[in-house]
């Protein structure tokens, strides 16, 4: 992309709205526009970061088995009063009344509509195990929205839901989406750690929540630090082998958040050297709950006895726009974000020192033809901005190299390559740069 | 995607709510499912036909050099207000107030919007022409929502909205547009005509909608049927260019939908020969309607004279979720669908004859590796159902092509190939068949 035909409205001024870095980084970074309270257009430049993280997410619930669909966003009352969450559910429910004065609402997540889907046509434990999903946008009326797509009312969210014959087979799908989890956070360069979590309004008794450990959290957290070291499943992992050890690995221990954080049981089983306190946000949680809308909802199938049973259930969200926040969050200096490769809009800025120099811009467009080619994704400013500003804007917006042409160095054959993660700079060729940059 | 894995519920009867044949196919091919009057859940295969259009959509736009970015479904009704729309656009738009009493609404297409997004960073010609472009969830509360995908209420829809500083640039940025959409449908397999059009309540005086040509199709239309052999704008079409001249070339024979015939005219300038009445469905409708909206919102742009002018602006609209029903509706036949390539859910079933058997599961996993392998997208029926229920369910869902294996044939090193849009079928070495596959 070139930034003369790209839409990237950086702002000078820190907005005073933003209480958090990530939130005044998205807006500075004109990644995010406000468009009422806790709603936000995706510019540009947020939208690509978006979609990489929505298509890792993809990814990494397909190779773990599960099947991608697209549920609505709007939903019947009369839905959610078969499973009693309808009136449970209280303010947070976007509630909507349509022509016909049918009720409605806007689904802040579709435990009840999937378990509808399911029972409509599955009725053996053939068709088992069976895992859905589908990255859509919910709508929660948050009483005060707040930290910019951390905590806004319209968000982006991947919700996968597991239906099992018996309770061991739906432990081991929940335990499928527990390593899927670990992968796909660590692909997005996450330091992300499972621990034990409460229910809330999903329900069931097994639940866990991956937080992200970041200086700036929201929430205090607890651990053993020698979690931070343990291995992520490699890519060719067996989901359909026995996952308990991984589980267990990730499991045994303490790691907790202070809503549920036992001070005694953490001295007790955590040595003095290996506690870490941190700050954390949750980036996803997964519940199991067994029976908890498929018994009043009657989704039942008949096992190889022939008896009908209700099917054991699972639910595992992702919050796929809350991410931008979190890795922003996580991976930020005080000249902008810092993106992880796999989830940078673009791969690298190719910077034009001047632009409308025949030299420059031939040296350009040569390493930007040549970056695309390998899908190395640049971002090329060709603006007549002056330098200083359009260093200022590469560091703001983070990409992960940058490749500085200038006349100066093109009289000695010679650019500049920047890895904006460390700060490292090199003088070297066009050729050698690409080559660095091509790993 | 092994079949046993996946999640198709086929239905063996035909659904006594569907009144055309792409709502009829698409319930019966387990793409969709109604979860309220006009409004569907996309189950796997449906969903993967979506996300085929929507990318095709996506890459004829970013071609054409227009932006993406994703404005959120709900707004604010202030905003409509701005325009003078909020009270004009009548019961189709669902109102909604949420918990602090605020008026919002569901956006059923985005002006607005798009005018504040870009009069709060856009100041100066010099970054113009800018072309902007989502492809979001949009919600119409029609009084009779029917004929499930083709006019339901929550639907998808690719929208983008230009801004030049003068109404030439303005009439050139309409005129990517129409070249970019006479690329896109064709490259679904369609037959799709521009024709001129009324503008309703988008506004402006310029507009074509994009006709699909269906037997089956809700309105009759009247064209010169030389158009059908107008060629299509290539891949490397000049879109920085003057396109005039194939605008022309689309636009000075003969084609109205019956809303706007002139039977006079038509009988005047089309020889009786070359006369067509045809059926057809709106699949995609431009606008340019100048300063409709930026005049009021005040969106204005300085120009190299320094002086302030409204920007001059368009809108173009594709019916995402509508072109799955379009596309089936002109290309299906007593059997079920027939996909053209470019949109397939899959590229190939395999049709295991004989699940269970040893040579017969070898030959399947063989082959679907190697299709896997060349991007292929493969599904394989790996299931005990018996031929006869496997033969139907692959000619309903309508994949490109059929590769059938079994004991008979193996046993003389043979498997069958059938394309499902001639039927046409060979029996040949599986290593021949691959090759056909492969082209």
């Amino acid at each position: 992309m070139r930034l003369s035909r790209f839409f990237l409205p950086v702002l000078k001024q820190t907005p005073s709205e933003a209480q958090i870095t990530s939130h005044r980084l998205m807006l500075r970074a004109g990644m995010i526009r406000q468009e009422a309270a806790g709603i936000y257009a995706w510019l540009p430049l947020g939208h690509r970061v978006l979609r990489k993280i929505e298509q890792i997410v993809r990814e990494e619930m397909d190779r773990a088995g599960a099947v991608e669909l697209l549920m609505p966003t709007l939903q019947l009352a009369d839905l959610w009063r078969e499973s009693g969450r309808y009136d449970a559910y209280g303010a947070e429910m976007l509630r909507i009344t349509d022509r016909h004065e049918r009720e409605m609402l806007y689904g802040p997540t579709n435990e009840e509509m999937i378990t509808e889907i399911f029972r409509a046509s599955v009725k053996s434990y053939k068709q088992l195990p069976l895992n859905l999903y589908h990255i859509q946008w919910k709508f929660r009326d948050e009483q005060r929205p707040r930290f910019g797509v951390m905590r806004g009312r319209e968000f982006l969210m991947k919700d996968a839901y597991s239906f099992d014959l018996d309770e061991a087979a739906g432990r081991a799908s929940y335990d499928r989406m527990f390593v899927a989890y670990l992968r796909l956070f660590a692909r997005m360069g996450l330091k992300a750690v499972p621990m034990k979590a409460e229910t809330g309004p999903i329900g069931g008794e097994l639940s866990h929540e991956f937080i992200v450990l970041a200086q700036t959290g929201e929430s205090a957290v607890f651990l053993d630090k020698r979690i931070l070291d343990l291995p992520i499943p490699a890519d060719d992992v067996d989901y359909r082998g026995d996952l308990t050890p991984v589980i267990d690995a990730w499991t045994h221990l303490y790691a907790a958040t202070e809503d549920v954080h036992d001070a005694t049981r953490y001295e007790r089983d955590t040595a003095e050297v290996d506690r870490m306190t941190a700050r954390g946000i949750e980036v996803g949680q997964v519940f199991f709950f067994g029976d908890k809308y498929s018994t009043p909802m009657k989704a039942t199938v008949s096992g190889p006895d022939g008896a009908e049973r209700p099917a054991q259930m699972g639910s595992y969200g992702v919050g796929v726009s809350r991410l931008v926040g979190a890795i922003i969050e996580a991976s930020h200096d005080d000249a902008g974000i810092i993106w992880p490769d796999t989830v940078a809009p673009y791969g690298v800025g190719i910077i034009n020192l001047r632009a409308g120099d025949a030299t420059c811009d031939a040296a350009c467009e040569s390493a930007y033809a040549a970056l695309t080619t390998v899908g190395k994704e640049p971002l090329l400013d060709d603006t007549d901005e002056r330098p200083g500003g359009k260093f200022a804007a590469m560091d703001l917006i983070g990409l992960p190299w940058q490749l500085i042409i200038g006349p100066r160095g093109l009289a000695e054959g010679m650019v500049e390559l920047k890895r904006r993660a460390t700060g490292d700079r090199q003088t070297l060729s066009l050729d050698a740069a690409l080559q660095v940059i091509c790993g």
